[in-house]
């Protein structure tokens, strides 16, 4: 893999499995001269679905890009596939919604200057004025934007503008204390990742701590998921837990799971900007 | 730790918290000659209570058992302890209850044979017969009470006579795939445990590989759990996890399952012979 | 997946890198009409060496299973590859070295039995007598091999000529306290499995529970790897930790070091058998 | 425990095993009016050694402070215990050692700043410039002290000097890639933390990731523990791993250790705050 990040790219493809799909993807990169670093492919028998992520060289392509993309889309139609082929220079724009917390804010900002995440983060949006400080520590757009019951509609209106302004690709909410509405969540279908503070299904709704504490669990967790109508039912990208005992009084729960939630949604951000994440029912097939 | 563990006891306790509790059991243990090898407390702060596990030697004991027994009642009506000894000599009669499956079962009597579990295993009873063999191989009794629907009040008499004539002082649930009356649970009340193939409160209920399937989860867990009236919501004594990803089909989460499980269960049953588990309210007290 | 296992087969191919592999490997497969219901493939780019494991369905072959891999050997021949294709109705043979502890030759003979593990178990090969009657509870031959300084050279003869005679493709070493010569090795190499029971590199040697003891770390672990005619530095297939304290004894690290063990090499065996291991210089490629 | 910080202390005490120790310990915090909270007691049964630690509160003590710690002083002598008396609200001063690498600099200040490491931070020292404009983020002083062969001794006068002047009583190595000379070492023995980016007594010395890389390992690590004279060789007192494949590069392996260093270290500088570990040995009792 010496060649430049420019020089390669990522195709996810989805479609009903068939015989012939691997040949012919295999098939029409090298006939364009794109070379093949990794290849993962699942096929669920249940769901009858094939998935591949095909991750390739296109430093000595023999023809165009142009060329390589309407030859992908000819085979993406044969087989009535869903497929996404994404550069590695264009990098993904994202925004984080926030509320009060700092702590997923600061990890995901400390590791997207150290180039563990590929992308750009223009835009950081909170109900909570907060953490205005912090973005600007990282030269990122702060914009407060309250929200209230009688206001909702107005705020969820303003924040599409933003998102829509700075051309953003992927929304997290880093421990943003505010249920989207339905309608919010349909148009960026696949695009928000939330971190929920507990091993979903176990302890869904509000203070997963708090029913943890309550339930006596010897472990705890965090879910990394994509936002969906229903409050924490969305596909699950990553989830993770720690022990806990007797001895965590509430806050112990909070302080272990704070690690938790950083590392749970980083990792799920991770996966979705190398495009290794693909959503089919309620589920992901991550290629990790 | 060089006497024999003949000559050693475990003093389980808890009451509301009080000062000079600590105090007060180290002295009536120092003042008869027992040497404390190992003392674990814990105060929780919201129930107020008090609990505390202590492990000590009696070779140079400078009165007699009686005598001690007699002094440690006395601290435990004053501060209002319940309170539990037990000579390490005196080792627990256990019967497990299974149906078809046989990893728990099989590595129950392979670490109680290894010495790993202190106890005694002098019956096994299940609801089908396909088990007996390796009760055989084992040389433990096999008693097959078949349950149905017609027939449980009188399956559960015939099993309660099983225990009751075998001495039994923990029962554990080795997949026994019969759900116990609520009688039957109260009148054995936190000397039942069970495995729970979930990271309960996570897919309680039936087939929870399948539910965890269903769902998309990441890890799936196993919950040792004591028994109560209600199914699945008995204090927990031990969970555990294991990752899994979309390439696991329900047969590979049974697979993964099973060996989370045998390990589960273990550990809580080991716990509980030991004396280190402690149920207050529907939680547990691990002094492990 | 719904074909029988009978007509499913594995392919595992490695080479140096060069495009073009992965498409002709795939259009080999596709022209024979082969379906690939999984595919995973790795580049590493320092020791450029490519690797794929393809798994795939022969139940519509429009050719036999002659001419397709008569075809397959001239891609292999082309691309200077590697290559092992097993069809999956066709079980390995597997034999297992003991010599004292049970643990993990119970493990593999409860798995085996009930069908974890895909593979025929006709040996156990000890130089001591001990464990004959777990043999004879399976009904798999027991012969005992006592081994001396004396008599090394002889003693390994003789397990040469069994494995040979049993027609013998994987060789166990199920806590086999024996070091096997370098010879022994080579005639047998990337066929022999090892459970050691550290964290390897560290605590190679004997006693590793003891050194773990005397280095007071928190965590102790399990290795198992290809043996190789060094001690201990064999390619690492699979390893495992569990957490350790000051409370634990050696006694303590034995007994919750034999779970690791056990689990850590049913999960090597079963990746070797279900040909997802391939080993390059001293490393390994898991394809899980 | 309801009563103010300000009003608990923490006794940490050793000494070679005796009969009496919990008595004559909870005898005289008990008659001074101390209510214990939690108590944490292990006897070594190899090394023939006591420990124990335990937190209570003053609120209601009936003496002063003086001549409580003159009673403990007591105790101690007569059982030959190293004890240590520490109030809650008399907070540690500890200073970081830092080269280049933030990710574990920004961690601990984060997590300092949130709370939840009960310390103050005045002072940051550094062999390159390049991490003066964290430092000067969360207002801590920065001290520039270029270290070389040459000036090695100068050099660490001066930081001792630093220590010194700011009263540490901590100090933590967050990959401060220079090695202390034994005097500097021994002159604050088990007062330095170092993180070490393996599981150590594996990949000790320079490049833990590459020499993972090289061996294949199916896991990486990182160990916290105290400096000692000999490099990497002091008593460990947190450890944990992270799972790895053949498809880490080196560059992965950084990654996903970085990660692991930040909470490793980060967990072991909190246990040493609240006074639960004990050193003994080249070993550590940690209370948690």
């Amino acid at each position: 893999m010496t060649s430049p990040p420019s020089e390669r790219a990522t195709l996810l493809v989805s479609c009903p499995d068939r015989r012939g799909i691997v040949a012919a993807l295999a098939q029409v990169l090298y006939g364009h001269g794109a070379n093949i670093f990794d290849s993962d492919q699942h096929t669920d028998p249940v769901a009858a679905q094939f998935f591949q992520r095909l991750h390739f060289d296109l430093s000595e392509l023999q023809t165009d890009r142009g060329t390589l993309e309407r030859a992908i889309s000819e085979v993406a139609e044969r087989f009535g596939m869903r497929s996404e082929l994404r550069y590695q220079n264009r990098v993904r724009r994202v925004a984080i919604f926030v509320s009060k917390y700092d702590h997923c804010l600061y990890d995901l900002l400390l590791r997207q200057r150290s180039g563990e995440l590929s992308c750009e983060l223009p835009l950081i949006v909170s109900n909570h004025p907060d953490l205005e400080p912090v973005a600007r520590q990282f030269s990122v757009r702060f914009e407060l934007v309250p929200v209230s019951k009688e206001n909702k509609v107005e705020a969820e209106a303003r924040q599409q503008a933003l998102l829509s302004e700075q051309g953003v690709e992927l929304l997290v909410l880093a421990r943003y204390m505010q249920i989207l509405s339905a309608d919010f969540v349909s148009g960026f279908a696949g695009k928000i990742i939330n971190i929920h503070h507990s091993f979903l299904p176990a302890f869904s709704g509000g203070k997963p701590y708090h029913q943890a504490y309550e339930r006596g669990v010897k472990l705890i967790g965090a879910t990394a998921h994509y936002a969906s109508a229903v409050l924490d039912e969305g596909p699950i990208i990553e989830q993770d837990v720690v022990r806990s005992s007797h001895r965590d009084s509430i806050a112990d729960l909070v302080r272990k799971g704070r690690d938790l939630e950083k590392v749970v949604l980083a990792r799920a951000v991770r996966l979705h900007l190398e495009d290794r994440v693909l959503v089919y029912g309620n589920k992901t097939v991550v290629f990790d």
